[in-house]
């Protein structure tokens, strides 16, 4: 296998200013916990959020989207069914989706549901090195939502299930690592602190959704969604005293983030 | 049809006095994008926020509280059954309600469930053009939950929503428009990164179900809610570099909000 | 009666301390309005939270957290029993669990069920003086979430339910008690401002959670949690200017806190 590609200033300036022109419409099926940063976060970028949740109407909106994400934070059966829904019209109307497998491994409905919609095409998937690794059969699982395991070590799964799925997989962690199964960037960078401020990880699927629906290489598209994470996070941690405004700082370079190629 | 007239400091000033006085209990049926920042607008106004949702217990408290607010952003069939059951209770006790009709005439279901609301007394209507012009059959509603319209194409068409439901109906967006259908007020100020964070409008219809709860004029309160909203959003905008920072800015802002008359 | 004990320094250091070492894993079923700003606040005390809530999942989950967290302020008849099947885990595998009455006494489907739930063993039961007299069945309960009585108020009535159900009893506002029936310790301090921030309640019982499941002293560590928040909040407050502010001082304060003995 090749040694990983770094992304560059050009590469990731054309995929941001295509996010730019294109403001995608993302429809985001995702946890209780992160609706609102995640939907701070599309907007930064100058994307649009739309949660639409219920099974009839996330059918119908998959439609109009331009983007589906999919994270099964807090997953019940009426959501599982809605998911459902929403990636068959997704997939039926062309609309890319994405899928975030939280804490896959750990818990088995949530395993069984996510190893069930890994079948159905998803255009990407994000997750952490335990999420990966525990969606491609290779272990057990983090204990609960935080991974037990470095993104490297999750890397040759990720191009397994990339291959396999024929899907682009981003494995997040200290180093993000973003593969076809052929093609594999590297993308250092972000700060310890977005750790400590939940959904960063939840949001950066979101980004991942936004970006992957754009013309053009997904692959590479997908890295920029990571890097314009982990870039933001830098800036913002240099500025803070700690995770509370963190949140705020983040946000801030999101939406001041200009990358001269 | 008359020119729209401006709301006076001195109008202003007292419908703010009068929140402040009254301490409003709102109880919020909304989606679940924008529940805690809904939350901390109310609470920085000096209002008292209570989300209760479980059909039940949504019926028992409408009977308590000051004010209803229902907002279908994330409706579900389960919801939308604890919606109609607090909207009846409501009209029995005379607490007033307030609609939210999110994203209506994109999706069917929330379409057709706010047309059934509006037959039901609602004290006020709040909505982006696309929604008020598709609560109005005027139009098949935005993209999602974006307004397509300016707020003055909606006007005529609140006018008359207005006048047929006997409702106070608020249009928002550059300039928003708040009309009972006879006279209506122009209310020009706010911010464009208002609409880079989520659920500005969401929280604005929350306010404005406060301010339609207390005593007097219900036109004149439901403007104000309109200015509180825009003027601290004015004045944040002034100081922050971004959406991140804006949101802990406009809350502050709301919160030191004192209006000469 | 004896007078109530203040917590010392190096009592509060102790707890502090071991909290960092254990980064406790907290599985919250908690309200909708909330959910994010609780795991800010565990994530910046170096607690790991986590959200399950389908009833398979959360029963599963509840045998691997270190603690797990019931609040109904947003209960509904599905997720009443997703709470009982967690706690009925929790049981088992020998993990405390901590119960959040949100405005029981005010709403009947949550008092009998906050009722039954007191007699299955909760290691720590944190409420506004409200909440605990109607818990104890000694008053009819609050208007909605806010207390319309002071803690001290609810003293005697806290002391019974943690002498009748053998549990750790914090009953919280302008000075928080916290007792076993026999000791209490009495803990002044926080701002008024942390009453116009939603969810500071909600997210103290989280951490009386986590804290509740240190080893060694149960009540000393639950009234450190009271004091951990309350001095973050008396911080974050001198810093200030107003509750949009408040939030991100008050978790920067949490994530920089260190006592000295």
């Amino acid at each position: 296998m090749k040694q990983p590609d770094l992304l560059s200033s050009a590469q990731l300036a054309h995929s941001l200013q295509l996010l730019h022109q294109h403001a995608s419409l993302v429809h985001c099926m995702t946890n209780d916990v992160v609706q609102t940063f995640t939907a701070n976060v599309l907007l930064a970028l100058r994307a649009s959020p739309a949660m639409v949740i219920d099974a009839d109407e996330a059918a119908q909106f998959s439609g109009y989207a331009d983007a589906l994400l999919i994270n099964v934070g807090t997953l019940t059966r009426d959501r599982s069914i809605a998911m459902q829904a929403a990636v068959e019209a997704a997939n039926r109307a062309g609309t890319p989706w994405t899928l975030d497998p939280v804490a896959v491994g750990a818990l088995t409905f949530r395993t069984e549901f996510c190893q069930q919609l890994l079948t159905q095409q998803p255009a990407a998937i994000r997750g952490n090195a335990s999420e990966i690794l525990a969606l491609a059969n290779q272990a057990a699982g983090g204990r609960g939502v935080d991974s037990l395991h470095q993104a490297d070590a999750a890397l040759s799964a990720a191009q397994q299930l990339a291959h396999d799925y024929r899907s682009i997989v981003a494995v997040t962690g200290e180093v993000d690592y973003v593969t076809d199964g052929q093609h594999t960037f590297a993308i250092p960078g972000g700060s310890p602190l977005m750790t400590r401020v939940v959904g960063t990880g939840c949001a950066l699927s979101a980004v991942v959704a936004a970006f992957a629906s754009l013309p053009g290489e997904r692959l590479q598209h997908v890295a920029a969604a990571c890097r314009v994470m982990s870039l933001a996070g830098e800036r913002a941690a240099r500025q803070v005293q700690g995770p509370g405004s963190f949140v705020a700082a983040f946000l801030d370079a999101l939406w001041t983030l200009e990358v001269t190629p």
